[in-house]
């Protein structure tokens, strides 16, 4: 099986697993606990408070540990609408966000806030001239993601900051794609909050973060969960301890991944497959060219060919259609309808997502069982 | 280690641990995706829903997979909150609930819902008569837990369930003390929702379920967290899929230890503990005796030994103090304080929760340790 969907989901790596194993059921105290069992759990959380602190340049207390970046967003989105009006009552977000994001915007916009959604280029890049008319005194929040889960752009989150924090606004960044892909640091960044999830990057399932500068006790909004006082009260619950340990060594292991020498045999890959899928398949549209990306991410589009049908086909290729986090409806992504691909052409695109396992060989296969689904389909629905 | 604290948490049992293993990085897809990695995860939640459905005797998709149940709790609570108001707008919660139902109902009484708590009887069980006069037609929802989680005491939910319908209410149980340990059925208690928490039952941290009577397509609030649609759209964010499959094993094996023969075991143990401390500490005073209890959880408190000195002093045996989910601060359990204990008894009381894995043996090994600490204890506290 070639799986090329990493950027829906990715396995855990091997030190990730024998990370979490003993806390199965060996240390399996609650850290709440104020025994030696509940302190030892305690301390394992500390150090993946500090590894995960560590990869983005944060301080250990400023990271609040959630379900994933979904949850991460909706605590973010639902703490500003608890929280008693004011006249900045703008949310300003990219058109581009993922549906985490796009969706507690809407449920704002339900809820009386104004919501403004920042056109992208036909590359798929936020468009700043945009952002800079757009963005004002009255907004509250600008919340753009750091890389895109579609198309791999990355996008102008540095200079989004400064546009917010120039007319007294907060800035949130998603970061669920590039976390543990490309350097991703919140001072540099200037992010006032940045959402992860574990999974993204080698990490488990069902565990994430919400970076909030300053740490809980400076959370300007209401706290939206309640319950036993968990992450300094901002997400209760009992801590999901075996996932924290393997969220903080998926983030130790990903500092080797983040350098330039990995990222540049990812691109390179990247180019070798385009050029084989130019060979085979010279009527390909590619997305998001010539613009800045996650390495190993291509958004390409086989006209005639319907994502559906290939991807069903491809019995040993894993690759992404669509958002693979919506469920699966036939309804055109909001994404590639930003960047202007007309409906036809965007039922014909896939999304391949290289990854840490991705090598030359893959390539080479991966092309052959393209060129022969190709080739099946179109027999198929020629009729031959 | 003796550990005797698993109303805190539990250890993952063999068979949940072998079920997750090959879902952390062979099983890896992500169950929104179409291809075929995207498809098996898909299957394996299919399996877990029916399991944990089996447990509490509801169809797969009336369970809402969350990551525990304080935030099965909060999503009920935040779906009320941010629902257009109607003239119901009065909350009924027992006044021992968990925080992370009390909690969540005093952010609904910040905007706006009255919300009344249920005294209890010395014992420690909801008073019936008086839920009779404060349940009215002005009664939206009443949430009363199925067991406490201090003092173990069972309380009377379908009588509850049967006044908050009689008044046009809907009835909400949290049921994460008594998920695999008694038997739980949701259609026996007649309850609309129910929350639960894989970890109280041998299955992962991290995972948990709402119980929507009629499934998410039925649920009568606005959805509070919005996203990919996963959960019939009710609780977006890629799903856990090994702590799912975690959690539907749990159930699947806890059908044994639900049985009336287990029960009866773990009675007689904490009989038998109970006579011994009688004889070690005779001014022992046990709270909750003589109502309906979940087997092997004991709330009791020896005058003049302080619970915190006990807890650090026993080193080789866990047990609780407080409810385990507050952070460790020193203030009096709120569960105490409603069954009518002084603070100064309060604070000499421990909670001793025993599991599936305590045994005779461990009595009598722990009986000597408590013996051990008690005169320790007493000794530094008398400056002998």
């Amino acid at each position: 099986m070639l799986y090329w969907d990493q950027n829906a989901t990715t396995p855990c790596a091997p030190e990730v697993v024998e990370a979490m194993r003993r806390y199965w059921n060996e240390e399996y105290g609650n850290p709440s606990s104020s025994h030696i069992m509940g302190r030892r759990a305690a301390t394992a959380i500390k150090k993946a408070r500090e590894q995960v602190g560590n990869l983005v340049n944060c301080l250990p207390s400023e990271i609040i540990f959630t379900s994933g970046a979904t949850e991460s967003n909706n605590l973010l989105f639902l703490g500003i609408l608890l929280t008693p009006r004011s006249e900045r009552n703008q949310i300003v977000v990219s058109a581009i966000e993922h549906k985490s994001v796009l969706e507690p915007a809407r449920l704002l916009n339900e809820h009386g806030f104004e919501v403004i959604e920042l056109p992208v280029s036909r590359a798929g890049v936020t468009d700043l001239k945009a952002a800079r008319n757009l963005i004002t005194e009255k907004t509250l929040l600008v919340s753009v993601q750091a890389a895109n889960n579609e198309l791999g752009t990355l996008q102008p989150i540095e200079k989004l900051a400064d546009i917010a924090h120039e007319n007294g606004a907060y800035f949130h960044t998603d970061a669920a794609q590039i976390l543990g892909k490309l350097p991703f640091d919140v001072q540099f960044v200037n992010c006032d909050f940045a959402s992860f999830s574990a999974h993204k990057m080698y990490g488990p399932k069902g565990i994430g973060a919400l970076f909030v500068h300053g740490g809980a006790r400076h959370w300007p909004w209401t706290c939206p969960f309640r319950g036993g006082g968990q992450e300094t009260g901002l997400r209760p619950g009992t801590s999901n301890v075996p996932a924290i340990v393997g969220f903080g060594e998926a983030c130790s292991i990903s500092q080797k991944y983040i350098q330039a020498n990995y990222q540049n045999a990812l691109f390179q890959l990247e180019k070798d497959l385009l050029a084989c899928l130019k060979i085979t398949f010279p009527e390909r549209v590619v997305h998001s060219l010539d613009v800045p990306k996650l390495p190993g991410v291509i958004s390409i589009a086989f006209p005639n060919i319907p994502a559906d049908l290939l991807i069903d086909n491809l019995q040993v290729l894993a690759v992404g259609k669509g958002a693979a986090c919506s469920n699966r409806t036939l309804t055109i992504s909001h994404v590639l309808a930003q960047i202007g691909c007309d409906s036809e052409l965007a039922k014909s695109t896939i999304r391949i997502s290289l990854g840490r396992n991705s090598n030359q060989e893959d390539i080479n296969e991966a092309v052959e069982m393209l060129r022969y689904s190709f080739y099946e389909i179109r027999s198929s629905l020629t009729g031959g």
